[in-house]
């Protein structure tokens, strides 16, 4: 360890069995966390060649157990967001790509501090299952075209292991280590073809276009390495996604997506995902693809799919129609403007952090969610506002909470005289 | 302290209170090893300000006790030597310096691994004292000019720390890492005026003169920006100091140079610390102070001040006269060449492990040590062999390692039929 060490910190490129040697014997604990850091400090510092990028995922990928889609055959397709608050494209895209005929087994995760889980969203759904086991995944997804179960408990235990250490050691920001990581976890998690949106602007960890270019690119090499094939989208982070934030109210917000209402900007993200899916996956091609995708929610037929996959995992389909199935907070409150302007700034990390203080998110692993809890955006970056107009509704179950949460709502966002300059939504594919 | 890490992986410059903090709170236990990995690792790839770097052995040496030295005035005077092996010149540069007025207070460390340590061949002589209290150490120093000292337990505990730290994480080759090492030790010691030895060569930290004046440099404004007078001679070692390996033996071959016997490369580099020393310290012009070096060993004050400082700490005056009082080893072996030719290289490092082997060292710091083992270098570098001639001497009371240690000395050298250019053995004075 010590050499393999050294040569990084002096630029050298590591071969794959050095590579793989740190990878696993870091997880097997023989590896003390003291070297492991300043490992990653020489790796965050000095870099990773496409080759040592592609091999540090490839052994994180294999250091636990690994979801075999083989079933599923070439159709199996995949989707991942580098994160963000109120990001519930998972919760449409998934059903539209079905609705294409791609075959979607899903692994999601659970939110921790200002970022939610596709998990915890669906959890608000009475019934919904999300602990099924393998079988049943590919089983249903041969059925439905879609599943979506919680992370298996030892799906890449090294890149766990790794992520806590970066996390505490200033070695998060380096893009080897960032699309490894990712790479990873989609890797073990089976499916041939992926598309993943790279989130960029002032709420993402890629502050820059060309930083999230870099990533993009990092991450489709990988892919290509590993024979899978990956798509990179890279969308508009400085506008929240939606306008809802909290489990079931963005639950609502995405069927409303699916029965053709709501925000234009998230059905536009969502249709280019999934067409990108089934662009690869069915094997469309690309225009057609994303024609296709508005049709199934013009016609419906996406929100069907959304409905026999809820059916299809325990849930309770209905909600579909009925939105009070899925319980309401006793507490609401409107949050109105103190001046008048345009918004030109929202702080999505505090917005998620309002929702954890609301009840929505969790603060430690250990927290229970409050599913109804969290905060309708009413008005968003761009739009005019007059003072004493509502900008936001928060919704909890702990009445004492909410007039911190207002002023805190008021201290995330930014109102001036100016109307900004609005930024595309979608930047580029990168393939 | 996460902070800390981004800011200097980024390649900032760290304020005097971040570096203060990170010193104080890793001495304290109070932050990971694993965090103080990551910022080694950076300092170690994106370096230090001079500023920074001073203010990182500022801090290192005030971790733990320091001694004052303020009794003795602006004649005290120190020296360091980045280490070697067989380097017996404090043995003979401090009778030197005391000769010449210097009062030299020193503390010194034990040897471990194939470097060997001046306590331990101090230790040889029978009655030396090295564990004596701050008081007599002052008081003998006033007196006779010199006392040597086993370092305190808690002199720079941040240096410890940090530097087992670095020896397990690739982080020990960095400049100002190295230096703030060294120089918080010097400091904390309290000499006023202090000359450092820093080795250049394949057997040395330094492989290359430039690395070594960098080192250099960085020691000798530390020095100043702490209100020191510092020194520092590059010095080649590529060739060993002297012919002894081995705590007495090493003792015997000083008290030779002493009496102006031996070689005269070594005299010639103890002659010029030990003036640098006096200059500093007395304020004798440099040409003076090295001919009245030379001076003191052939009119034998020198020799009568070592007798002195062996006497007033305890040590049996009388090996001066008589070896034998510091006892033989029951094994003694000829080393002959199994070829003719010029030796080229002598690899330092092995000659000391083998050393380490007869018994003359530690591998941990548990081990005890036989002071009568060790090696005599019959023939050096650049010297003419023929095959069957004796090149080396082994000592030791472990019979069962004598054949071994025959083999390694053999590996240790390389011969080839042409003489090998001999460098220069003092390159240069940086002040």
């Amino acid at each position: 360890m010590y050499n393999i060490i050294r040569k990084k910190r002096d630029g050298f490129e590591l071969s794959r069995e050095e590579i793989t040697k740190f990878v696993k014997e870091y997880t097997d604990g023989k590896i003390c966390d003291y070297q492991a850091s300043a490992l990653l400090m020489a790796i965050c510092i000095k870099g990773m060649t496409a080759r040592e990028t592609s091999d540090l995922t490839t052994a994180m990928a294999n250091s636990g157990d690994t979801v075999d889609l083989s079933g599923l055959g070439s159709l199996s397709a995949d989707k991942h967001s580098t994160g963000g608050v109120g990001d519930k494209t998972s919760l449409i895209v998934l059903p539209i790509a079905a609705a294409l005929g791609c075959k979607v087994a899903k692994m999601s995760g659970r939110g921790l501090g200002h970022t939610g889980g596709t998990v915890d969203k669906l959890e608000s759904i009475p019934g919904y299952e999300t602990a099924i086991s393998p079988e049943k995944l590919i089983e249903q997804t041969k059925k439905v075209g879609i599943a979506l179960a919680s992370q298996s408990g030892n799906l890449t235990p090294a890149d766990k292991k790794i992520y806590a250490l970066r996390d505490v050691t200033g070695t998060v920001e380096s893009i080897p280590l960032i699309a490894s990581s990712i790479m990873s976890k989609k890797i073990a998690s089976g499916a041939q073809n992926i598309v993943l949106d790279v989130k960029v602007g002032s709420g993402a960890f890629m502050k820059s276009i060309d930083d999230a270019r870099d990533l993009a690119n990092a991450m489709v090499e990988i892919g290509k390495a590993s024979g899978r094939n990956v798509r990179a989208i890279l969308t508009n982070m400085d506008i929240p996604l939606g306008n809802a934030v909290g489990n079931s109210l963005e639950v609502i917000e995405a069927i409303e997506i699916l029965k053709g209402n709501g925000d234009k900007n998230l059905l536009d993200i969502c249709c280019v995902l999934a067409a990108n899916m089934a662009s690869m996956a069915v094997g469309f091609d690309e225009e057609k693809a994303l024609s296709l995708a508005y049709e199934s929610v013009e016609n419906g037929s996406a929100l069907l799919k959304f409905r026999e996959w809820i059916e299809a995992q325990g849930g309770d389909g209905r909600i579909v129609d009925n939105y009070s199935l899925l319980g309401k907070a006793s507490v609401e409150k409107e949050i109105k403007s103190e001046i008048s302007g345009y918004i030109t700034k929202m702080d999505a990390e505090k917005i998620g952090n309002i929702c954890v203080d609301l009840g929505g998110g969790r603060k430690t692993k250990e927290d229970k969610i409050d599913h109804t809890a969290g905060i309708i955006l009413v008005k968003k970056t761009g739009d005019k506002v007059e003072k004493g107009e509502v900008i936001a509704r928060v919704y909890t179950n702990k009445e004492d909470v909410v007039i911190k949460a207002a002023e805190d709502f008021l201290n995330a966002i930014e109102i001036a005289d100016k109307k900004p300059e609005m930024q595309k939504l979608i930047y580029e594919v990168v393939k």
